[in-house]
């Protein structure tokens, strides 16, 4: 089987799990299809204690399992089966469950940094940033966070302004240089969606 | 006939060019298509006198003919034939020739300003943005002007940074904005050309 892996990369709240989603229901009808989330590869922390584990800068690429992910995704390419790892959000360690992630005709690897650490930019081959302007991110960011996860303003204003921006800034944005095409605002943008939508079709039935 | 209308705007040397070459030569195998570029659109300022005429600021969207571009625009979706101006770039004169454009399925209109253009933007059905560093546009002119059109450097340095820059800072880089899809490094981005290739294909398929 030949795979396609394809990176989708954007800021917080661009929109990139609507363009991730959108093309994995695509590539469902026509092939096989896995989406994985960067985020589920963060270090095992489990070592450290839960103050210290509050600490890290989760918005750094440093704070990813690159290389995990990079020889999971080799393995897929050799037709291998992979455990993916799982992370526990509200203990902030990875989790003990694994996830079966069959070899599949298309992988979606999908989060912030994908094109910020360099040795996972050259695994893809197709590089999607999504690009929606920073205050319509955080407008989004906000009310998210306040809705459905009840948090104040303040705290998500603090966090936006003393690590998601300042990384963002540092590592998310200049990574935009490496992307193939870039998708203005995100998954409502139906004409790009469509020009996605048919590549991914096109893959599938060549195969 | 359904037509499809595709935009391609982008700074001076972006690639726009090889872009719509691309995209024209792809459909030509598929339906009928035609390239229209917008500085065939320059108004006829006939009426003045040459000297008068080379102080017009050519890399203003004012310059441009965009009502008689989008009628003519119109024209073709209600499957009419128009007579394209063609322009004296010598004289810096529309031309006495026109050039038939025949009603086709795909119409590329190519220019740096056509998404600077208020009331163009919304005839098209796809803007294709073509996005080149700046440094790497003005590396490609210099040496396009210098070994094709005989032009020394400082003539090239002084209409970039009098006209050419500040025009594209303020008009062209903004209209990025509306663009539905960014294409990076143009015409050598092997991955978007075919993605766009392939959307092509498929709405040719189509019909």
């Amino acid at each position: 089987m030949k795979t396609t892996i394809i990176g989708i990369a954007g800021g917080t709240a661009s929109g990139k799990t609507t363009i991730a989603k959108i093309l994995y229901e695509t590539a469902l009808k026509y092939g096989s299809v896995a989406h994985i989330r960067l985020d589920d590869y963060y270090h095992d922390n489990s070592h450290l204690s839960f103050e210290e584990r509050r600490k890290i800068n989760y918005d750094h690429p440093d704070t990813y399992d690159s290389k995990l992910l990079i020889s999971h995704l080799e393995q897929l390419k050799n037709n291998q089966a992979i455990e993916k790892p799982t992370y526990d959000f509200v203990n902030s360690i990875r989790s003990t469950e694994t996830e079966l992630i069959e070899p599949s005709n298309i992988i979606i690897v999908e989060g912030i940094m994908v094109f910020a650490i360099a040795e996972l930019r050259d695994v893809f081959d197709m590089k999607i940033f999504v690009d929606t302007a920073d205050d319509i991110r955080f407008i989004r960011r906000v009310k998210r966070d306040m809705n459905e996860r009840g948090r104040t303003l303040e705290s998500v204003v603090n966090q936006y302004l003393t690590t998601v921006r300042p990384m963002h800034l540092t590592f998310v944005e200049p990574s935009k240089r490496y992307a193939d095409i870039i998708v203005p605002e995100g998954g409502k943008n139906q004409v790009a969606v469509d020009i996605l939508v048919t590549k991914i079709i096109d893959i599938l039935k060549q195969k």
